[in-house]
């Protein structure tokens, strides 16, 4: 094994290249959501990788096009980092001290939408490898990238992807796209993600607005038709009341509450920061509120649009209505089974005119954290972090990790540079330099000790 | 009495000019909900009064000012015309076929907003004026205008502003601001309105909105909230959920029943204008479905506003969420009793947190049809319209007639310019110059008539 020493040199040495490079990849907008620049940004990427003497391929989906990279190593073994290159919507734009393609440095972090979510990871890891080609002229083992351009709106042909691309993804083991330490500075393992259903429903009642003088009482509403559809779904005591929703659940394990049990209580953190004033269900903090928060189902209203929605009043009967609905499923649901439920639950329920559109999903899934590479990946952090990493068996977000699990076979383990205050999804989305270095080093050794396991 | 022919002549051979006035009325914006331009419409409107020598007030309010005007005649008699000079917003703004504030004409028609609700009436009435004075040199009763710019958004001041002012607003008869023919060309005398109290509901969870993916199972959502709330107020059966709203409903009369049945069924003309399939409640069309229009309290939700509004998904739990709720009142109902028994309602439920803010509101009113103004009225236009005006005891939209019935002691009759198509509150609003011409013709004869009555 090469020494350390000389990688991490180059590390600190050239960091601030580094930033450099995530600042123009962080200029260039790539809003899913939006379809906002995605072409030009995968083609950014891939520049990013051929000069790294990677093999790249632009591959095109029926969405945006999958980033492919591929550079051979000294050993057998292949790890395969998952990264995106497409960022959240950066609304609402007033909110942003700096704007949010224009990425500022400021007391030691750099601001700007995707600098921690997923683009800064993805520069941190190439200046982990470029730190390694400069101390070795080669990589330790072959490294794979698979950068996707939809992992904000569900990853919705990416499941696809992986299923027509088993070869040549083909790896032993995954590092997943993001990471990070928590409000201690400990590293934290997180090792499963909930599943997602994403889906906007709409009512459409008339063919234009109508005045509400004239059509309140005899014409049919679109709001209301949502309104009183979407109250169907789930009531105040936080119950979804889907029939069959809950059937194929896979309750945590007794590990899993182990697990959770050894890790902070958010709720003092919680309240602070986002000024809520309770929490659902009556849950006040500790194991039962963190289990709740990752390992229950969820039907979430992320948006709702209908009629006038300006100052003041007017007096008008909307034709159209629509609300973003994100249901998160737990271990064993699956977005397909739960889109049928929903269709039949509002057919039942009198609401066959609402019409529902898939938006993506993927179910949950998650790795065995007695995995050796999980091992490897703990292991390798506590130096560098001066503190054992912490394992999570599963957090609340979602991501496509269900078809490396599956699909692949591969343990995913996460690492990488967010903290606490990062705000992927909010405006003033930032990162803190001194963990992107972190995040740098630690990758370097994971490529290293993955290459080389201690016997 | 006055030659009418020379008033008619006059009417005929200056409606340009009066298209012109109207024209430059309709480029100066006033949309009330939106606090554009209302002091610059005011002002303009005083203008166009004082021009015509009656004496102009222009009296500040806590919202829009008042134009009050007055011009002495040759009888005791008093006429108070009551007008407004703001007008709905005009989005959306890319349905217009020419900017909202552009006035247009094509095919004997003139588009733009206000151009119909209300300035079109305003300015017809000017010009009926102008011919009196050309032919007589002197108007035969004494003329009162008041006009207000808070009509779009439910009057908010002007009932104070009414009990404030009676002496000054002290007259025997109102015409109201707007009326007009149906799809038969009939002209229509609308004696009453819906009352109407309009609000806003909202609520907010958090400081700032959140990962659905951490909150999803633990935070609450305002979104979630505000439809749990609306969905207490009104069920699918379209019955108003709120205890003791009904309590004080006047129902209509028989004689409401016989005017109401002799008018013509809405039923297909409804369908086809705006791509309804069905009507509420089961009502298929007849008398049933026009009883049900007009006199039936509704709530309609005419807007919601939450969280990610934008294309594709964003996974995100809004901390704010609002709707835009206008209920219809019936005769007997008031707008403070039912803001307290929403209130009440609301608490009861668990929506303490849902807040209410009041955006305006007013009782129903209306006008005997056996008052003898209203037989002037009625009997001026048949010679004009070559058909016989057809009464209407109340129609389902709302404006502040209650303080002219109740306060002033005024019988309030409706004429106008309006026809089906005139598209008020909607894209294209507009007026045909046919029926201005008729509008001005049917004002100047009711002058007449009111200030010299038959034995």
């Amino acid at each position: 094994m090469t020494d350390l020493t000389t990688v991490e040199t180059y590390l600190t040495n050239h960091l601030e290249e580094s930033i450099a490079e995530l600042s123009l990849l962080v200029a260039q907008p790539s809003v899913a959501a939006q379809n906002w620049g995605l072409q030009e940004c995968a083609a950014l990427v891939g520049q990013m990788l051929t000069k790294r003497s990677f093999s790249v391929e632009i591959i095109p989906t029926d969405g945006a096009p999958v980033v492919f990279a591929e550079r051979k190593g000294k050993t057998d073994k292949t790890l395969l980092f998952y990264n995106h290159y497409d960022v959240q919507p950066a609304e609402p734009l007033e909110l942003w001290e700096t704007p949010p393609f224009e990425p500022a440095l400021r007391e030691g972090k750099l601001y700007g939408r995707g600098v921690s979510d997923d683009k800064g990871h993805l520069t941190a890891r190439l200046h982990a490898i470029d730190a390694i080609l400069a101390a070795d002229g080669e990589l330790p083992c072959n490294i794979k990238f698979i950068i996707e351009g939809e992992e904000e709106t569900s990853s919705l042909h990416l499941h696809g992807f992986i299923q027509q691309n088993k070869e040549k993804l083909s790896a032993e083991a995954c590092i997943w796209e993001f990471g990070g330490v928590d409000e201690r500075e400990i590293p934290m393992q997180y090792l499963g993600l909930r599943g997602i259903c994403y889906v906007e429903l709409s009512a459409e009642t008339a063919n234009s607005d109508v005045h509400s003088g004239l059509g309140g009482s005899i014409f049919p509403n679109a709001a209301w038709r949502l309104t009183w559809a979407l109250a169907t779904l789930k009531g105040p005591d936080e119950r979804i009341l889907i029939p069959g929703w809950y059937d194929d659940i896979l309750p945590p394990t007794p590990r899993d509450r182990e697990l959770m049990s050894a890790l902070p209580d958010p709720a003092w953190e919680y309240k602070s920061r986002y000024g809520v004033e309770h929490f659902l269900k009556g849950l006040t903090g500790g194991v039962e509120l963190t289990m709740a928060e990752v390992f229950e189902p969820t039907c979430t209203i992320c948006g709702l649009t209908s009629g006038y929605q300006g100052p003041g009043s007017k007096t008008v009967l909307p034709a159209q209505a629509s609300a973003k609905v994100d249901f998160r499923l737990a271990l064993g649901q699956s977005p397909e089974k739960c889109l049928l439920l929903l269709r039949s639950h509002l057919d039942e329920q009198g609401f066959k005119d609402i019409k529902i559109t898939f938006l993506g999903g993927e179910p949950a899934a998650r790795t065995d954290p007695d995995d050796p590479f999980i091992k490897i990946v703990v292991e390798s952090a506590e130096e560098i972090y001066e503190a054992k990493m912490e394992i999570v068996p599963m957090v609340g977000g979602s991501g496509p990790n269900h078809p490396f699990v599956h699909e692949l076979g591969l343990p995913v383990a996460t690492a990488g540079l967010g903290y606490p205050d990062t705000r992927a999804h909010a405006p003033n989305e930032n990162i803190r330099l001194d963990l992107y270095l972190k995040h740098a080093r630690h990758m370097a050794r994971v490529i290293y000790l993955f290459s080389n396991p201690p016997l």
